[in-house]
């Protein structure tokens, strides 16, 4: 428990601190590098033609309310389509009343922080986890404790001890169980079970943070924590940002706990009264053509699933001996550790000057000083693009 | 004094409220009644057809670059945009660095109130104020404090006086100088000079808030109050929702403040990663067109300007002897007051019995307690319907 308790000191003086995936975002704009440093999907893969007939059908058939003023709770027909959508996925059965429209899964982060976190407040996270959860929990001043995670997802056991021994009572358990960022590893069936059974003894409540679920290329899907038997705490998180489009800015909150829901809409309404009332009914055109988002993301899944077996065997052929990966089963991401003394914010530089970048692991780390992990994205480079920066990578590990 | 005095101790228990705006809008679907309650521009009025050429430009041109995650900050040629626009439309010389896009003014409050209050600060406002600010203020739980303003904007006089005088700091000054909501007063060039020396001299940041500086239909344009002098600390905000279309949510906030900026721009980032690409770069294609923005607010002048003209001839025939009502300038509202005894709120449920509808004065009011007044919308009703519907408030009115 010493990596938690240091945790408790060390994290509020970060609330400010410019952001790590601000400066990713701006290594990706050089042309001239590889980045496997982003979270972006592919914009190749993008439905461009389809949203251009889905606005154009949008704006001539329903054009002043598309452009005007809407519900804070967002725009009935989605809400609709994402109770049937989230139901039909996760096994979350949740009515549209329940479902609030955000702008991404970082509103959807900020609005739950923003009702649930007091400044000195205890978050408990997956170790490492998401770092833009991280900002938007520690804006509100929140101490964020990071519980150990393996293959299989957080240890129950872990956290049961923390609750029992912790002064102050915990007020939330992030989690990501499908496909995590940064690891891309996945909470296995039992331990969903295990934590909503520990979360529900101590009232703890759940978010679960589920962007990549949908991006699947190997094994069967699991059920959402969120829709376990005891878990109407849990707020669930999802997004048309990774099987559609991010710049569309449409997401939801899944909130079955009428209370939360209530103070969640308020502060919806309160942060920018609704979210575009254009781009949600794009949204909802484009998913309303049955069976076209599905086909959309089994394209998408064939796709990424081609381009994580070319970073696998790259990554197999180039890291130093002794170096660890995850083999995701789906999402955006694979986590590596190299071995030994090696430290990845070191070696970023040199990867940069060889024209490939990553993110080093350490800032994914609460409470602890992993240096020699990195996160890689492979979504959004080509299989060539994958061959040729995993070698320059293997060109500025050797540079040592 | 004691009016301000008051508001310290009775509006942070108002911060979770159920928000009048919100049940406003519910009002204002239901097509039997003439609603003078929203504020919402004309849809009739919106330019569906340029902005469907512009979203189909946008996707047919850029279309995976409008798709994908964008910067924080907002999409460059917008801001570049937005920076010429301020400067020629409020004098404010601004630059493209300067600005931020946000996801409608509403999130520029929410923002600013991030950055700069914590629980028990005190925020000053005109009195009566904006209900969406009074929301986003409340959130953060500062206390707002309302002083006196008449048809020149907010008393300098009562500002000096209030900071020599209050034993706590405030931490922003926030004003609407522009056909304020819910009065619809302009504040003087004089009185902007004057609020602006004050709040240097005391170190007090301003928030200016101009949704309405476009829509004039009398008299010349005065200068920003962020553009005078010594107002460096001043943080503008500006929008298309009233100019354009609000359902698109693009907004900004310049802020010639760098160490503001920054922290803005952490805070966004935090709160929703960015506004929407697709829609910023709708507003971009639209406003790119020389000359159209320009002739658009021009015709949307010439429809308010005979709206407005047919509201207060209406209410001169219509409202009981006694009665007192400003006479904007410009803007979506206009603001009245009933003599003697006259409860708004008690009038309400006979005026939507007669089938109209407007919103009572009472929650716009900081601390004090004004029942007698109410806030009238003319942007979104027809002259007939204007007619029709002051005529049914006539009714209401003779009724009790």
């Amino acid at each position: 428990m010493s990596s938690t308790a240091q945790s408790l000191f060390s994290t509020r003086s970060a609330g400010f601190k410019p952001s790590a995936i601000r400066e990713i975002l701006k290594v990706t704009e050089t042309p001239e590098i590889i980045s496997f440093a982003g979270g972006l999907p592919a914009p190749e893969l993008f439905p461009v033609e389809a949203l251009a007939a889905a606005a154009a059908d949008v704006l001539a058939e329903d054009g002043p309310a598309a452009l005007q003023y809407g519900p804070s709770e967002g725009y009935r027909p989605l809400r609709e389509w994402i109770a049937r959508h989230v139901a039909a996925t996760t096994g979350l059965s949740v009515r549209p009343e329940e479902i609030l429209i955000t702008a991404g899964s970082q509103q959807g982060l900020d609005l739950v922080a923003k009702i649930l976190l007091d400044p000195g407040d205890i978050v408990l996270t997956e170790n490492p986890a998401y770092l833009g959860a991280l900002q938007a929990f520690r804006a509100y001043e929140a101490d964020v404790v990071g519980l150990s995670a393996d293959s299989e997802g957080m240890d129950p056991a872990e956290l049961r001890h923390f609750l029992l021994n912790c002064p102050r009572r915990p007020k939330l358990l992030y989690l990501v169980p499908n496909f995590q960022n940064p690891t891309g590893t996945s909470t296995s069936l039992r331990r969903r079970a295990e934590l909503a059974e520990v979360a529900a003894e101590f009232s703890l409540p759940i978010l679960e943070d589920d962007p990549y679920g949908s991006l699947r290329y190997a094994g069967a899907a699991v059920p959402a924590l969120a829709s376990r038997p005891g878990a109407a705490d849990c707020l669930y998180l999802g997004t048309v940002s990774k099987i559609l489009a991010p710049g569309l800015r449409v997401a939801w909150i899944a909130a079955r706990n009428r209370a939360f829901y209530d103070r969640l809409l308020v502060a919806k309404q309160s942060c920018d009264l609704h979210t575009s009332s254009l781009t949600q009914r794009i949204v909802e055109r484009y998913v309303a053509a049955p069976g076209r988002l599905g086909a959309h993301i089994a394209s998408l899944c064939s796709v990424y699933r081609a381009r994580r077996d070319t970073m696998l065997a790259a990554l197999a052929r180039t890291l130093p001996a002794g170096s660890r990966w995850t083999q995701p089963d789906g999402g955006l991401f694979l986590w590596a550790r190299l071995p030994g003394g090696w430290d990845t914010a070191a070696l970023l530089p040199r990867a940069i000057a060889a024209q490939v970048a990553f993110v080093p692991g350490a800032p994914f780390w609460v409470g602890t000083d992993e240096r020699a992990t990195l996160r890689l994205n492979f979504s959004n480079s080509t299989p060539e693009q994958i061959v040729t920066g995993v070698a320059r990578l293997g060109q500025a590990l050797s540079a040592r």
